[in-house]
């Protein structure tokens, strides 16, 4: 019987989310192990996720943002961390991590059994002329935030380059501390993580709280011009303010890696198996480093999230402990929200813009309704669209906005995805329902209703009105005061509860399409023409839904 | 070939929720065929949820309550719903309901090809001396409500008799418009849905807010003395008050379908298969009267709630439009929810107290954390609870309480259940994280990977401590601040950051229980003590949770 030699050195580089998280599970699994944490920076497992709102001023306290130290985590977890040392080399054949003190200059090997490699992603910085400037800021530690907050402080307008989560967070949390902000997105949408029309109405709360939105625009060249950034846009529009925060993106900090000759992915994130292993099985990965698996597709995926990371973090530290009693990492699906003032906006799994790119057929559903019953004060709306596979019915990935209620219904439909659920078990979800809080039929179950009746030809519904030219009869069946409100350009109107009465007045040899406000009077205007012999197709989403 | 006979006849008995989503679905595929609904009350498809709102004065409008009138139906939907009217005999052979006209007093006989049977359930009213006093009501209908509405504006006091959901709402509504609220219920805890541990907060909440509760009692008799009810316990307590609502349950209103000599089950619900045919394949039957299957163990069920209803009510309209192209009911899960105040409260799937009852085995975690970020402002505790199967690891149900997010995690473990997800699965559950919404590891994560340590025999918890003469050293891991602010009773404080150092304080031959708060701290610290050699359990749930 061969005796495995007990793990005596476990070496960690990166000491936030996912390394963080190995070295915590670790020491709960083996209480005489030597657990070494090496972090480049002054602080270890800081909340990286708040360093916006420190920012913006709503978390008003520093240290609730670095509530660990060395120290603490030597106290609790009898951890060694090295704040301010860098892993300069990995010596794979000895076993052994070259290590520099960033304050002493002073080098030294230590010897590893194990070694787990999360060191994160840094921003991407692009060879744009003028970047350098130091009023050109990124944020990713809490220096880089005493930096912008310090910047901040005499600033009265900033430049965010970046429409994606992190760029809405700063653009959102400067705006509150009253700069006048502009924010720059070289894609036609902010939040290019979601659909178009889902992101439509975050631009619309950052217009409305000020924001100024430049899109399918990115910045030429930066200029410093007596202090003031002088930003020139491709467009050659230019834009005048005293800090740049730049959020265009990360890169996985893969030196160490490529340099130790593990395997990469083609975007250069280290290659894990199953456990989280590097090509060299005592190397470990976790975090935005990595190149996972997607839990949908099972291809490649990196979703550089701190959950993903944490729960690798633990699956590494579980595989080091016990190879035989771990369970494989099952795949990310990648779920994100923001909050741009009063609304939120998300997404969970694959977008459609995603499932075009790899090819795969889908269908999509586009309600709104309301966060909790209509008739129970407070009520607002919220809109889900969700994407499922056209021949096993299966949930692809969720969208959802609103002012309420977002974040729930994302839950809901990532924990659908984890659980590879179709449009039919939506359909039955029960959800918790008591006026404050829900609705007998959920938004979620309501899309999957709508879902459902589209596989199943109860209805033909299109996303976009036809191209001039193309013959249609347009039927807005909204109430008279809503249709007179705010009419629909070319639409006839005749309301649902006259429909019946009406149906002389339309033509039954050309197509008509139905719309109203949220596409489901729409629907059953389109079920009345259509067992009545018309050719009919509703407008999904309703007319207060913007579409390309 | 055999050419059926087009559906020329619905009827349906009872408007509200089941009744009312299979005729508004009915008609939507089938625009020809006549669908009438009989309603004994005089409203057809109210709110009836939002009923305790009204009376409590957060829903100020009546008519919000009462959308849908005969007339609403007929223009949108053409219904023919006759409101006041009975169904009093089902003629199965002749296909006939013989209606009553309950204003005119005149009986017709109307045919049907398809029936469909939602007539709901009654109140329970026990034939307790006394009951039938006037200021002792029910709740069920907008007229209850009326009746509860008038004698609330001149009462100052009010005795709710049973605990449960409704209950409750009653109670909590009457207190907020200023009246001394009494609670009395049978068992030994409010909310007797959910298990005893996770009840006692709602209690507390309850008398937080100045209502007094009296448990393990019931009514023996009640007395009118001058206008107040005077009701006497079994305890034989006495309490006096101006009003009186009941809500000990509901029966299902059967005595149609009995007549009918339809198949009944052993608690009188009217027995349905997949699509809710009744043992009449012509006969369907949906919400508070069937009795269906639980999604969960495949055994009877009965749910009577109004999400559930109304999708069997979608199911036999899909399944009397095209019986080839209907999904199944899968089942019902059970998921509700009530507010208390400023806490919340509910369950979904099965609680501790029934698998006892049906003998099968499971595993309990209850966890605390954060409902968002504990470092981002306003983050407030959320407790969840969830059982699992030993051997399949399956979720078999789960509680949750809190002051914010507990209908969103509520939902996520509806989902789960609807999905058959294991506790491995909820380990890796990507909820949408951002610090105003949510954690990266988030509740429900960390109930799964506590989950998890039991099974996988990381950690032994226990749920109360050890009865007297049984030795064992109960060691306070908490920081001393806290353990000095509400020491626990016979505990000896080692805290967690000083356990390494004072393991010589511990005696190894005497068993341990580790306590904290929530139970993460005892966790760690039974984990280092276990791997000194100690035998060590954990108090799970922690010192603030209370244990019977």
């Amino acid at each position: 019987m061969k005796v495995e030699k007990p793990i005596q050195n476990i070496i960690i580089i990166g000491g936030v989310a996912g390394g963080a998280s190995a070295a915590a599970r670790l020491r709960r699994l083996n209480e005489f192990a030597n657990i070494t944490i090496i972090e480049r920076g002054p602080d270890v497992s800081f909340a990286n996720c708040g360093l916006p709102y420190f920012v913006g001023g709503e978390i008003k306290q520093r240290e609730v943002l670095a509530v660990q130290t060395p120290a603490s985590l030597k106290a609790m977890l009898n951890l060694d961390v090295l704040i301010q040392h860098e892993a300069t080399a990995i010596d794979r054949e000895n076993k052994t991590v070259e290590v520099k003190d960033l304050i002493q200059g002073t080098i030294r090997q230590l010897s590893y059994d194990k070694l787990i490699l999360a060191p994160g992603a840094s921003p991407l910085v692009p060879p744009i002329p003028g970047i350098q400037d130091p009023a050109i800021l990124t944020l990713r530690n809490l220096q880089d935030m005493d930096l912008i907050v310090e910047k901040a402080s005499t600033a009265s307008s900033a430049l965010v380059v970046g429409a994606g989560f992190i760029g809405l967070e700063m653009a959102e949390q400067l705006r509150h501390i009253g700069l006048d902000v502009t924010l720059v997105e070289l894609q036609d949408q902010v939040l290019p993580q979601l659909d178009f029309e889902m992101a439509t109405p975050v631009q619309k709360a950052l217009e409305q709280n000020g924001i100024k939105v430049h899109l399918s625009d990115g910045v030429r060249e930066f200029k410093n011009e007596n202090g003031q950034i002088q930003s020139t846009l491709q467009s050659g529009a230019t834009i005048d303010a005293d800090l740049v925060i730049l959020s265009i993106g990360v890169r996985p900090e893969n030196r160490l890696a490529t340099d130790a000759g593990l395997k990469l992915g083609l975007r250069g994130h280290i290659k894990v198996n199953q456990y989280h292993q590097t090509s060299d099985p005592d190397i470990y990965a976790a975090g935005d480093v990595v190149e996972t698996q997607c839990a949908i597709t099972n291809g490649e995926a990196n979703v550089p999230l701190g959950g993903p990371a944490n729960r690798q973090g633990r699956i590494i530290a579980d595989h080091i402990n016990d190879p035989e009693k771990t369970l494989p990492y099952p795949g990310s699906i990648g779920t994100a929200i923001v909050r741009v003032f009063d609304i939120a906006a998300g997404v969970t799994g694959l977008n459609e813009k995603r499932l075009k790119v790899l090819g795969i057929p889908y269908k999509k559903t586009i309600v709104t309704d309301f966060d909790h019953a209509s008739y129970y004060p407070g009520a607002t709306r919220v809109t889900v669209k969700i994407l499922h596979c056209p021949e096993t019915h299966r949930l692809l990935g969720g969208q959802v906005f609103g002012q309420n209620g977002v974040d729930k219904r994302l839950d809901v439909l990532a924990t659908a995805l984890r659980g590879k659920l179709t449009v039919d078990d939506l359909e039955h979800l029960e959800l918790a329902y008591a006026p404050p809080f829900g609705s007998a039929k959920d938004t979620i179950n309501i899309a999957a209703f709508c879902a459902r009746n589209q596989s199943d030809g109860w209805v033909e519904c299109i996303n976009s009105l036809p191209k001039d030219g193309e013959d249609f009869q347009l039927i807005d069946v909204r109430p008279p005061p809503m249709a007179a409100a705010s009419p629909i350009e070319g639409a006839v109107t005749i309301p649902l509860t006259e429909l019946r009465s009406k149906l002389n007045e339309i033509d039954k040899n050309r197509p008509v399409i139905t719309i109203c406000a949220f596409g489901k009077m729409s629907y059953f205007a389109a079920r009345i023409l259509v067992q009545h012999g018309y050719q009919v197709k509703s407008f999904a989403g309703g007319s207060e839904i913007q579409v390309p």
